[in-house]
């Protein structure tokens, strides 16, 4: 059976902050980072993004350091409890890893312009916030091994698998263009039979 | 027996322009664009990091999007025909793809900080050069398909396999950090065995 992956995605990952000015900013800053860079983002074009004015942002978000750090912990917090979630009633090991690269595959070919910024611009967080998302990056990559460890016993093996699988997946977010690459479940599918190959 | 294929790749990509001004501001330009963005990036941060005035600058650049074209042209015929040279005298498949992905994944280590220029900045590319910068990558992408199809027969995993296989080699520009990551070698070998894993 297979499960369709990408109805269970959240795609709308910045739904998490309650509807209003700080969810709609949010989604702004994330539009305006990932079409032109953080560092040539403004708060006024977010603002206006938002359809507010410059002043009005400062009340809902100290600075533009803030936006980022906002959007980059929910996105990295959304991966990883998305592919807790998707796996936390299965136990076949073989099955485990088939739903894992799905999960993961799937939520960065649907949030796509999130995951850019996510890992585009992971270098233009402050240092204290470096720190916090690097922590959520290390207990995703320590889950991913967990998941693919049953399979791979070699450590240095399991090291280079685990970096090998979860860039794939992550490397979809740079080349998916809705309505030219295929629907984010197909391209699961394809990267979950790639990597039992990989494993077998 | 393992070739060095690091000692053979071209880590001085932009010296292929004769050495002086025109060389000197295509290097500040990858530091600067790699840096902040190519968005954030003025034509003022470009001189002042070649030691030159703005005014310098256009005497030998019309303007900081062909900045970025000779640089992305440069880069991505650069991938291309080392690829190209490593395979010339290489008949037997298995070991035609071996080459192939660790020298493709060689290079994306040792030029990482070019590499996310070609890649991240694609977007900013005016529509002229992107459509020249689209073929060189079609050319590779054609390329690497062929080096695989002996051992891909279906044309539809034939896809999915080069897509995978670049994609694993370009993420590599991503998460490189010299003095942290394993030196490119390495990284190459392990990638290239794990490619062996995955059409075996």
């Amino acid at each position: 059976m297979v499960v369709a992956v990408a109805d269970q995605i959240h795609n709308h990952v910045l739904d998490e902050l309650p509807a209003g000015p700080r969810r709609t900013l949010a989604q702004a800053a994330t539009a305006e980072f990932g079409r032109r860079g953080y560092h040539a983002t403004t708060t006024r074009h977010i603002a206006e993004h938002a359809g507010m004015s410059p002043a009005g942002l400062y009340v809902h978000y100290s600075s533009k350091a803030e936006l980022l750090f906002t959007i980059s912990r929910i996105g990295h917090e959304a991966v990883l409890n998305d592919c807790l979630a998707a796996l936390e009633d299965i136990t076949a090991p073989a099955e485990r890893i088939r739903v894992f690269v799905q999960t993961f595959t799937v939520w960065h070919a649907v949030n796509h312009n999130l995951a850019r910024v996510l890992q585009y611009e992971i270098r233009a967080l402050e240092p204290e916030h470096f720190k916090i998302i690097a922590a959520i990056r290390q207990q995703t990559e320590t889950f991913a091994a967990s998941v693919f460890a049953p399979l791979v016993s070699d450590p240095n093996m399991l090291r280079t698998h685990t970096i090998a699988i979860l860039s794939l997946g992550i490397d979809v977010a740079r080349w998916y263009t809705p309505g030219h690459s295929p629907d984010p479940e197909s391209v699961g599918q394809a990267y979950a039979d790639l990597v039992r190959g990989l494993l077998r």
